[in-house]
């Protein structure tokens, strides 16, 4: 998918809406469980009631890792439901994978060819050539990790190299890489005193917004600087939409936790 | 497998080298590829050949995601294969994860309890409650991303952080982090200028090397530093040995590589 797709169904749309596929099946409604590929249901379920409300979908590749090689299955229809079902929908693989450089090219075409994920979550530590090799892939996209939601986040991300913190070298740096007009960035939701300072280094990307809902992170605060003349944020929700409700009415009330925050969105873009 | 354990073996075999499984079916001998699990029958070959000259051997998980599910039934019935034939032998997991304190602690699940691995490589970028969930595991081992091999290594983790290396930071920091005593560290064999200052922050922890051979680390020169009264080293060749030859003798050709090594870790070692 190209950015200017995705700028495009955001603004038919009006949502930048992310929804985190992050099915465990201690949470999920007790009946899907007597199907034979219940994490698969649980997502295309949740997907038929919300691809009009979402423009992007991001299921965490732990979650799917978990359940062994029934997991990667019903990872893999999932992605291939929603690029027959609804091809304008943003995939995001949340792998934060990361390696030297030819393991990380194995990587990259495990989730942009195999899978045919539009992007891949990626760790930044071991610097440009673990990265390049996603980069590589003409039209996916690699979001890096900058600026995180967890407490753990403060740890090394803020701490300050030469004066300015370790998460803005990683910004101004990756801009040098190969490709770089295909990264797209992690900055956390609970962090919303950063994005001004984000916005001065990376203008022009897309981030990826964590950590609302659940973790505290507030949509408006996010948007106070996080907006560019693309929009440029896909704000997820995980856990508040998907398990809005864990019994039969599950999908309904996910939609209109997804409503919720569209419209929200929607708003917020009318005054834009 | 517990630390005293790992530290018998060593001494027994005379030898603390890690074998790299890093299949790659254009790689392996052609004759391979008519059975039924090349990838799993390439591994067996090479850990029947080459067991009593290694005590750790690391699949990194990236070769065996390329192969979809047939790649991580290999890799289980690898392990499986270590754990029955040679349980006394260390296996590694290098599958650099990291995520959020919840996602993580499904991370280590799949590679501490359905895996049944000895230990993961973990990076460091998100902090604390990111690699703790790792660290609750006991006789588990969780080997963090120190100072990597690469070129893109030189990227962050040599940057000064008020008056010291971000690798140093990492380091120190994680010391800190609960069930710390459950930590080995990456350290790439081709910085050996930097082992003595390594050994100073952590001078009782494992420390996994890779880098060694195809990348131009020599084990002399990471020896001089990186021993310490448990041994404390596991030194890493993947490419060197397993491809050593790529026909019907491949197994034997990589005995012989591994009996290279591992005669020169028991010269070392006696002059110690």
């Amino acid at each position: 998918m190209t950015k200017q797709q995705l700028v495009a169904q955001i603004k038919k749309k009006k949502s930048f809406l992310c929804i985190g596929l992050d099915v465990d099946l201690e949470k999920i409604p007790e009946h899907l469980l007597r199907l034979e590929d219940p994490i698969f249901e649980f997502n295309k379920q949740i997907i038929d009631a919300t691809h009009h409300l979402a423009v992007a979908y991001k299921p965490n590749t732990a979650f799917y890792e978990a359940y062994g090689i029934k997991g990667w299955q019903a990872l893999q229809k999932t992605i291939e439901y929603l690029k027959q079902k609804h091809p304008e929908i943003f995939t995001i693989a949340d792998a934060k994978r990361g390696d030297i450089g030819n393991t990380s090219t194995r990587y990259a075409k495990v989730f942009f060819e195999d899978l045919n994920f539009d992007s891949i979550t990626v760790a930044p530590y071991m610097g440009s050539d673990s990265v390049e090799p996603f980069l590589a892939f003409e039209n996916k996209f690699t979001i890096l990790l900058a600026l995180t939601s967890n407490i753990g986040g403060l740890d090394f991300q803020t701490l300050k190299i030469e004066n300015q913190e370790l998460y803005k070298e990683v910004l101004r740096k990756s801009l040098t890489w190969k490709n770089s007009k295909n990264l797209m960035f992690v900055v956390g939701a609970t962090r919303p005193e950063y994005f001004k300072a984000i916005r001065q280094i990376v203008p022009h990307h897309f981030l990826l917004v964590p950590g609302i809902g659940a973790q505290g992170g507030n949509l408006h605060d996010v948007c106070d600087y996080g907006l560019n003349k693309d929009i440029g944020l896909l704000v997820n929700s995980s856990r508040g939409i998907i398990y809005a409700s864990n019994r039969i009415d599950f999908a309904q009330r996910s939609q209109e936790k997804a409503l919720e925050l569209q419209q929200e969105m929607e708003q917020i873009l009318s005054l834009q």
